[in-house]
């Protein structure tokens, strides 16, 4: 391994860390977000340089480990000497932070690369964001990023920061308190923003912050999955622009989201490339629609708000899952927050506990015979002297099995401020029995208190247990969602896990439209059951083949020409024998009098079904998440009643169950008026095997299944569409 | 007029003002909200009673009237002499503070009333919320009021606190700032709430805050009318739980947001009482849906979290609003704060500002020829030097006449705390500028700074110059929409204003269901038109009936005895001369083998009507808002659609538009694959008429007109069912 002394002991930096190199120091992206040493290249001793700032960043924040700078001039700068060159600098340095411009950053990456410099920050921009001159720099960039294999960050971005190692490549004021949240973002006004508001909040404080920038070479898939090895790290938040590759970041982050939670906010959400283009359904299918779908079936906990990104974030590092399946009791002083909780909750679709007699009894004992307690909890006649029902009331409900996380909300911690000065020692007592309790339960407690902005000390008190104490009550209720919802997702990944991709080998589809016979036996070959038809191969033939029915039939032109069949006169339905040579012999006179005329043409008949709800199956090949499948109402007004659900392909039939029940359409399928009950089980395990099936194809564009019939003896698929790339 | 003369001036209070009683106070209401003189009924000189904490608190807010301590004992209570007895007090006081248990109130109230105090505020609890006893009381407060006249807020009350004139009937640690938010809360908490979040935001202060308690004699409505009517609200923030009368509460809304906003958190959404309880429609017209629509069809600005309350009312006080249909300008410094804000912006619905090529210009001529000034408008390249830019854009979009409003975005205001010390002052200069650009063009502007809660000081330049600036980028954006909302709601009430409620006797809907044919004669008697239909009034005159019409007809059984026609055999569809008698003797045998059996009925013959969309209307007695007018997709699948919108009857048919585009159904009539366009405006004048006839009909329960038939030509009521109480 390389030999690595550097001689910067004498100043206060370390000798860098061999033991550490041999050992566990397994990847370049490992030591790029944990760095064991930095060289700046370009370092300067100008205080308004770049070069400058970070190596006073460096120091400012107590960085522990060698700062190498390297300027061709030589000489010291703060205090550290200057190495001329690259070739100068001890071997295997863990990153290199390049402060030089765009031009000369590919030589300088090779120059790395040589040295067995692990990683680079690319500050510089002027890479393919505008203009030939930029183009022609990032071509350069990319060709020394194959060369040297040195893996970077950016360009184009603010920098890295890791608090644990003190490192701040970014440069900012001062280092933020370490503690368990990790970002990733492209933008760098996020870095400022997460960092503000965990000021605002007390945070728990931060390991890794990352600004991807331009992600020339690390994107968030191997980020999120090296963050997520970090036992340092208790939450990664994302904010995201939109993904080099989704599908490698969905399957990183179903990985990750094994241990670490992950939580994201999206950015070009409102005009993100990439809509899915199918003919039938491109309308229901934006591509903002299908992350919102695909990255929760990963783990992945969204947020919808900016403000919310940090303290959401912030909760899920800190706060231990409740038990899924179990609800939240809501503890409260005074009927407002109590109402404004149960309200929010409801609207999140968190259920309530419903309390046991004996916690009620025993609730009653600390406040009163006429106290509120059957959930929310109202301590709102015992509380103005007495901070310490609390914790009684936290340990009660502890204690009761159906409560799975508890909410505390209203003017928490707050009666020494509003009533009482001497109130203030009694509510710091009562902080620390909170802490003590949730030591020994391990249940999730979450805290609003509209007093937050005060400060008051004993929520500081609960912080420092590991617990957050929120301002808005918006807050409290979305992490308390979002805690449910990730105690929900390990419970059932851990139930799903024995659905594997069978191993079918890849079937390319034929490009453009496939005639819809075709289509169905590529379906059934790959596992799917599109039901009963047969194939007429003219009209002559139709009569003998609708005679094997028993019941009226469907005909229907079977070609690749023809993309909407009944548009040009290709359907003809309730067909029985007698009628079968009429109707075949008209559709081929539609064909024939088309323009231009369709010559290439059979027939494909299928029994009619009579009544159902009308369904509709689909999939895409997203161009940011790949294959993905569609399900949702069906029929000519699919894009009218904009009733689709969506999951990223493939996916188990207890997955197909969820997606089936996140649609409208769902209801109806429960046996609704005149409408039969359906066997979802039936239709979920159809739309899994359809997610598998599509995983098999090389080549799809889109498969349109539409409608698919759905009655109390069936699921029938009418039409099926594939089309290849 | 009364006499009034205290004798407190000695001790720093001011003779009761005579001049002010004789002139501009009207009404005990606005005595009450703003009182000239406060009586402590139950003043106390024990500093743990509340009669003591009243007057202490009083005297530390500075208030500048008569305090008048009201004591059997006499004596001297904080320095001021204390009354033996009501009887005793000066004549035409405004308003008595009563902290004496539930049972002595009515009492109290009369002889208030006996001395002609105006209003008071009643802190007990006690009264009908638990138990015999209280209920009691309740009655005898009622009777009180009734007798004496005298108005209160409460019981159950927090209290009253006016900036104005520094009287706080609350007992706050400290008087909040003076400024124009206004606040009704039942909840005292929220009072807290909103008073801490204030001082977070450095909010632009309050004027007046009522609890409002049990709502005993003073509610939602007579409140928000005179909050109205005050000249130093500039907006009204409410937390309501319900109305005592919704719909006397949504006429007062509708004449106060005429002149002033009025923004509100709705409580107790979850399980409100008081469902729809349409037999077809009753799981779509749940009573918070219902107040979600007729709320802000009077001009409420709702708003869904508890967070949001006091800053979207703050921004709404204090900020001009946009002209309607102009857009928004987003400003941002860097990428990622200006694509969370044109994402926002598009999920709220309020359109970007296409900027002029002449602004484009000028733009590029302060930003540099390479910068994104398309809106959002990044000065990124440009900014961190020089804070001057944002003034400078702004003067620029200000004067394109597409921008109605500009948001700027990012760490505004922050460059001294993130890069040099050295720009705070070009940083307050710039604010200074930015309030001189917008006092001279009146444009609202609309700040976040990802470091508001670091509180620079331009921030508070801003502040005083009218602006809020908001840490939540979110809060931005709800607050954006909020003044565009406004603005929009404004412009369309002016040009509503001719619908009047026509001038039709109230006509008595027959209790229970009536039959088909009465329904249709009493819509028609009140001005809806429900198309071609004739009666037959036995089988044998069915024949003849249909042959009148050129078209296959409905044949279907009239009688207020059926509920569901179609359920009983009651239904006969497609019958053309020949069948009609078949048809009529059918359903009349139907009638007969009914269990218990139709005696009473006709039948009711209408033209068929082929293809066309299925619509519902309908009208219910919503038991808190009156009639309310109900529309969507209709048809047997009514409620697994959940395809509806609501308005309060009456509303003229510009309201039944919009109304028509909030459904999905919206987008079929259109004209959609195989639906033809159906004329909006017709359906629309059709809705208007319904809310009209709904006014004038006594007894309604409920209407439902399930389906209407809409196509190319014309809208056909196929079905209506009346219902009286």
């Amino acid at each position: 391994m390389n030999e690595v002394v550097t001689k910067q002991d004498t100043q206060g930096c370390h000798i860098i860390d061999n033991q550490r190199e041999l050992t566990t120091r397994a990847t370049a992206v490992s030591r790029i977000l944990e760095p064991h040493s930095v060289a700046v290249i370009g370092a300067s001793a100008s205080p308004s340089k770049r070069g400058y700032q970070i190596i006073k960043a460096l120091q400012k924040a107590g960085y522990q480990y060698p700062i190498l700078p390297v300027n061709p001039k030589g000489g010291s700068i703060l205090d550290l000497p200057a190495f001329k060159s690259i070739d100068e600098l001890p071997d295997g340095v863990d990153i290199a932070v390049i402060v030089r411009p765009a031009e000369e950053v590919p030589d300088i990456l090779l120059e790395c690369g040589e040295k067995g410099i692990a990683g680079a920050v690319v500050v510089a921009h002027g890479f393919g964001e505008r203009g030939d001159k930029a183009a022609a720099t990032e071509k350069r960039l990319r060709d020394a990023l194959a060369e040297s294999g040195v893996r970077i960050i950016g360009p184009n971005t603010s920098g890295m920061l890791n608090c644990t190692v003190q490192a701040d490549l970014i440069g900012l004021p001062e280092l933020p308190p370490k503690g368990p949240v990790s970002v990733l973002t492209q933008s760098g006004n996020m870095i400022l923003t997460v960092l503000e508001d965990s000021r605002s909040i007390n945070g728990p404080g931060f390991d890794v912050i990352a600004g991807l920038g331009n992600q020339a070479d690390l994107g968030y898939d191997e980020l999120v999955e090296e963050l997520g090895r970090r036992t340092s790290t208790g939450a990664v938040a994302i904010y995201n622009e939109g993904f080099l590759d989704g599908r490698r970041f969905l399957e990183a982050a179903a990985r990750v989201s094994q241990r670490c939670p992950i939580v994201m906010l999206r950015g070009v959400r409102s005009d993100e490339g990439g809509k899915a283009a199918l003919s039938h359904t491109g309308s229901i299918a934006g591509a903002d629609d299908i992350a919102l779908r695909v990255l929760p079936q990963m783990g992945v906990l969204l947020v919808d708000r900016s403000d919310e990104l940090l303290p959401i974030a912030s909760l899920l590092a800190t706060t231990p899952l409740p038990k899924s399946q179990k609800g939240i009791a809501v503890l409260a002083d005074g009927g407002g927050h109590a109402t404004l909780a149960v309200d929010a909750l409801s609207r999140a679709g968190v259920p309530l506990a419903v309390l046991s007699e004996d916690t009620k009894t025993k609730l009653r004992k600390v406040l009163g015979e006429e106290a509120s307690v059957a959930n929310p909890i109202d301590v709102y006649s015992a509380i103005d002297a007495h901070p310490d029902v609390f914790p009684e009331c936290i340990e009660i409900l502890a204690s009761d099995p159906e409560v799975g996380l508890i909410l505390t909300t209203g003017m928490y911690g707050a009666y020494y401020l509003r009533f009482e000065e001497s109130l203030r020692e009694a509510e710091n007592l009562a902080a620390d029995r909170i802490v003590t309790l949730q030591k020994a339960t391990g249940l999730p407690l979450v805290f609003h208190s509209c007093y937050a902005n005060s400060k008051p000390e004993n929520h500081d008190i609960l912080r420092r247990g590991g617990m957050q104490v929120f301002n808005s009550l918006d807050w409290a209720v979305t992490g308390s969602k979002a805690l449910f919802e990730r105690a929900n997702w390990l419970s059932e990944q851990a139930s799903r896990k024995s659905t594997l991709v069978p191993e079918v080998s890849q079937v390319a589809v034929p490009s453009g439209l496939s005639a819809e016979t075709s289509a169905r036996q590529m379906l059934q070959k790959l596992g799917v059951d599109t039901g009963v038809w047969r194939a007429a191969g003219d009209a002559a033939s139709v009569e003998s083949v609708v005679s094997q029915f028993a019941t009226p039939c469907a005909v229907k032109v079977d070609s690749a020409a023809v993309v909407h069949k009944s548009d040009v006169g290709g359907v003809r339905l309730n067909i029985t024998g007698e009628l079968a040579q009429r109707a075949a012999n008209g559709i081929a006179d539609a064909m024939a009098t088309h323009s231009p005329p369709v010559t290439n043409f059979g027939f494909i008949v299928t029994p009619m079904v009579n009544g159902g709800a009308e369904l509709f199956a689909g999939a895409t090949n997203d161009p940011v998440f790949g294959p993905v499948i569609l399900f949702g109402s069906g029929g000519v007004l699919v894009e009218a009643a904009a009733d689709v659900s969506f999951r990223a392909a493939p996916f188990s039939p207890d997955d197909a169950l969820e997606m089936i029940e996140e649609t409208r359409v769902a209801k109806i399928l429960d046996g609704f008026r005149n409408y039969q009950k359906v066997d979802k089980r039936l239709l979920a395990d159809f739309l899994s095997k359809v997610s598998h099936a599509v995983m098999n194809m090389k080549n799809l564009s889109e498969l349109d299944i539409n409608p698919i019939i759905a009655n109390e003896s069936g699921i029938y698929p009418v039409d099926v569409r594939l089309v290849g790339k």
